[in-house]
């Protein structure tokens, strides 16, 4: 295993290279605007922005950005062969392969990639909130449910290296559409836009009532009203919020049930902004496991790694799966 | 790796023991109706049968009884160290250790445990239809849904051993209530019992008028009348058939989702008796899960081992794991 690597977590809007080394250290740090345009064809302006941020790593540290290993972690389903294959919030690069693309661009040699979720939980199982569990799944929880899964001490990436896609696990067939085209996945209740669905739906069922006297219309009532107010202590709005929380107890559980997991690690934006959420979420969780008293205890403990996992855990993939 | 093992299969009515070989051929045979008596504490009267059937089966081959490794699968929660610890359809054996029960009346050395659903997915992994993937799903389709899942090559356990229970995945939250106390799990939908309560529903909404006609009331029409009806033809049934894989493809899109499965090996009383039911869910999957065009083909393939299978695993657990 390389002494240390580059990890790069590619979002929507930005790109954040970090220089690691094997205690998960940040020895440096960039941080880019993602570009969108596809003039060039699919991925290739982003692949140019990647190794310039590569190059500056290396310049301020004394590094080859030809040899030094790199990670990259992306919002979407990529192959094991690192092509993206489908990343709807990434789209200019969706098809792209990027350790090809790296490759003829910048000579770059050693391009691990790796779904950005998937990323995350290797970066809190080695150096955060799940170090030395077997089993553990990290859960985040934003605009959908991000996560990867840890079993048997290995990430599950599955055949084509897909694995990991929990927001996506149906809950309740038939139920609301979600935007991959499936009805009733974990993301739609148990995310901030499921909240922000959840809210709407109970300021029209008088549920809300003092939210939607200060907002004027169910459809002006947000997520964030909702998490505010219950920080402030509105009895409506933490009542709203115990539903997230067992929402969230439901996916959870499928988890218990099929990995037999007892440690969870939940972050994202949700996850800090919902007081209560985790207490609440645990104590549902074993009211809905079947014969929990079986079970030794379980944890939801907050991720620690903050926004920057995606691309701690791109660097460790950098390191371990690199030359 | 022991050069044989004996292999048990405990269900709630009968127990199959099996002499089996490293490539998975059975030498030798012995069934016993499996006991519910706990006059002498839980799975004691058990415990007996299966030592009388180590003895036979031992006396039957010249091996030695104490020092012949076996491994035991079980309908339930069963602990890494052995414990039967949740069994609503073993009862009597409920809270029992078994490794510890035959060493203390029979000598017995080396006996290992496994969840039954967990050992079939083993069998047909090392000689059945899932031969060679590194990841993939045995699911029994009978009174419920049992399942076993390997990934990254390797059983899916989890932390006290309690992994595989995919039947208990919820589907429909608020759904359908289960025997094991939750609601919407996908065995209420998919399985034997699930086609049960499916048909009763539909026979009530006059979707079934022949098979209401031939049977006089909607209770009375039942599951094994929809699956032969189908076999002769009857367009009503096979409709209802086709619900039941819709049901059955939505619990594997979430297996896709999560573990990124390619193949899946089907087996149980449902899935043989409704002929079209692999076929349909498979077009039912490639509909169902997210980016489909983006992953290789789905199989579902029939399990071959039938029922041995759960014997046979458990032997490979007991040659694998014993000493």
């Amino acid at each position: 295993m390389s002494p240390q690597a580059i990890g790069i977590d590619v979002g929507g809007t930005k790109a954040l290279a970090l220089l690691v080394d094997r205690e998960g250290n940040v020895l440096h740090e960039v941080r880019t605007p993602a570009p969108h345009d596809t003039d060039q064809g699919p991925g290739v302006a982003l692949a140019h922005v990647l190794a310039a941020q590569i190059d500056e790593i290396c310049a301020a540290t004394g590094l080859n950005p030809q040899t030094t290993p790199v990670g990259i972690g992306l919002p979407g389903l990529v192959t094991r062969d690192g092509t993206l294959a489908y990343a709807p919030n990434l789209d200019s690069a969706s098809g792209a392969n990027l350790p090809k693309l790296l490759h003829d661009i910048a000579g770059v040699q050693s391009v691990s990639m790796e779904n950005d979720g998937n990323a995350a939980a290797v970066a809190e199982h080695a150096w955060g909130a799940g170090r030395g569990a077997s089993e553990f799944a990290a859960i985040t929880l934003g605009t959908g449910i991000g996560g990867g899964i840890i079993a048997n001490g290995e990430l599950i990436r599955g055949r084509s290296g897909f694995g990991g896609e929990v927001g996506h696990m149906i809950v309740r067939a038939g139920g609301i559409q979600c935007a991959c085209g499936r009805q009733g996945c974990w993301e739609r209740y148990a995310s901030g836009t499921g909240l922000g669905v959840l809210t709407v739906d109970a300021a029209r069922e008088g549920r809300l009532p003092t939210l939607l006297a200060q907002h004027g219309a169910p459809e002006n009532v947000r997520a964030e009203h909702v998490t505010q107010a219950a920080a402030e202590g509105l009895e409506e709005a933490k009542e709203l919020l115990r539903e997230v929380a067992w929402w969230l107890a439901v996916g959870l559980s499928n988890l218990v049930e099929i990995f037999d997991i007892g440690h969870f690690v939940i972050g994202g934006g949700l996850s800090t902004a919902a007081g209560e959420l985790l207490p609440v979420a645990t104590k549902d969780l074993v009211s809905l496991v079947m014969a929990a008293d079986k079970y030794p205890a379980f944890t939801l403990e907050p991720a620690v790694l903050g926004a920057r996992a995606g691309a701690l855990g791109a660097a460790l993939v950098g390191m371990s799966r690199g030359a």
